[in-house]
């Protein structure tokens, strides 16, 4: 049997728990309400317990909803810091599941941890560097090269560039508390929710705001190509659910790109280049696995 | 005495050569006028040639303008590829030095090189990773990552992201021929000559034009600094020797991020996160000197 990890994906509304050594090796996997952090994680440790007294795992990968503190030098390294989800603020999950189970613990945000795992298992597979984007309630991206998630000076926090905002067009002024119209203050789910009053869900296809949607994405990814030069990127998260979103993004990402970046799988196989992630709701505990895995 | 290694800035106005082990021993410079690239790569060779022929240098950098390819498995590997500069289109760079002299060559960029030379060198020493920007008449970066430029899928093209661009303050179109108003196009020597009718050293400081370019420099660095999160970052070329744009440009960073960024390389020590560049004209020969160390 091969060496099994587990993988927590600690999220703001449930923690996917998984004992695993890969997408076709599950032996167990739970959901578990993410309600006070003494609850949650009490019954985080509950379920890997048995797998730890029987010796079968000895090291879980953590892919944390954060803001994280991510600097293993730090004295909150693994630490929720600040954040505006009631009570888990200041919270050590990494020491508090080190502390009761005993096993090394391969800490991370949670898109790094999706990131991994769709290079690991799923749509970027092979592909280094790569890049993973979520659009969601935040918008957030994990850069992979050489197998492991970019760490630089902080964590990437891409989701917060600068774009064009066409006020003429789309005159909502973003959302963003920080920087207002910045790319997720203009992009994420909430922002669409803000324009219409309604869920994006509800929104029809024909909406010529997905249009303006489609070029917000594009301007972003023209720049994380220009920047990173992934060899392929992956879009996941609610937004991108809307699987139509897919065509126009990519048309738009070659028309601003103008043939600028000579290379085939911009300018012949774009429907290669960007793509839906593989992975499904497993994108992030089995990218946790991965973290363990990678150490 | 130190192992010798031949460098070579090749510029679109001059190639610089140098024999060095470092800044602090650098054996022999030569300046050659970039004319025909027969007669360039000639003198290059018979600079080089004494030092290869007493055994005296084995390896040889080259940072080189561009469009290169830097892909080693392509058949035009180390040419420049189609260069609106005359004569040069389709030049194997790197192979008619390599066949003349019998070295080794490491070849990659300009900006790269220049990158790679204020890492080892100068002001990012000791800061991995970091990125150098260049704004002169083009506009590129070079990140260094593990002590090596990144190469992705391409190298990086980062002067030509997208950025909001204010058409009430600022109506000049944008120059870039590809994207028009790009990065590049609103913020480089040309973009800033073709809204004036002279070059910009004859635009005096108090011109309120500086405060918009600016701005340019500090959205497309925000980006960088969410996308890569470098530890430092140097500006160099052309424009940036107008030094007292370095504290308007440090103000906007610090006012775009606002505060979302917590690490006190931004928030307290603004003055030393973007810097000039330490190594002056020599930053690319030097980084060349490098790239042949690095291998």
């Amino acid at each position: 049997m091969s060496q099994l990890f587990g993988g927590i994906e600690a999220g703001g509304t449930k923690f996917i728990c998984i004992v695993a050594s890969g997408p076709d090796c599950i032996v167990e996997q739970a959901r578990i309400p993410t309600t006070t952090p003494e609850e949650t994680l009490r019954k985080t440790v509950e379920f890997f317990q048995p797998f730890v007294t029987a010796r079968q795992v000895d090291s879980i990968g953590v892919a944390c909803f954060g803001p994280v503190d991510l600097n293993p030098d730090s004295p909150t390294y693994g630490h929720i810091t600040s954040t505006p989800k009631p009570h888990w603020s200041n919270t050590d999950v990494r020491g508090v599941i080190q502390r009761a189970l005993r096993v090394e613990i391969a800490f991370d945000n949670d898109v790094n941890g999706a990131a991994l795992g769709e290079f690991k298992w799923g749509a970027n597979r092979g592909c280094d560097p790569s890049l993973y984007l979520t659009i969601g309630t935040g918008i957030g991206g994990g850069y992979i090269l050489n197998g492991r998630p970019l760490a630089g000076m902080l964590a990437p926090e891409m989701g917060h560039i600068r774009i064009p905002h066409d006020r003429a067009r789309d005159p909502f002024p973003g959302n963003c508390p920080f920087h207002r119209d910045c790319f997720e203050g203009l992009a994420n789910g909430p922002a669409i929710q803000a324009r219409f009053g309604s869920r994006g869900e509800a929104i029809p296809d024909d909406d010529p705001f997905w249009d303006v949607e489609a070029e917000y994405v594009a301007a972003a990814l023209v720049n994380y190509i220009l920047t990173l030069s992934p060899k392929r990127i992956v879009l996941g998260g609610g937004v991108m659910r809307r699987e139509y979103l897919f065509p126009k993004i990519r048309r738009n990402v070659q028309a601003l790109l103008n043939g600028y970046v000579v290379h085939p799988n911009v300018l012949a196989d774009v429907d290669g280049y960007i793509v839906p992630p593989a992975l499904g709701h497993l994108s992030g505990s089995l990218g946790a696995v991965a973290l363990a895995q990678t150490g």
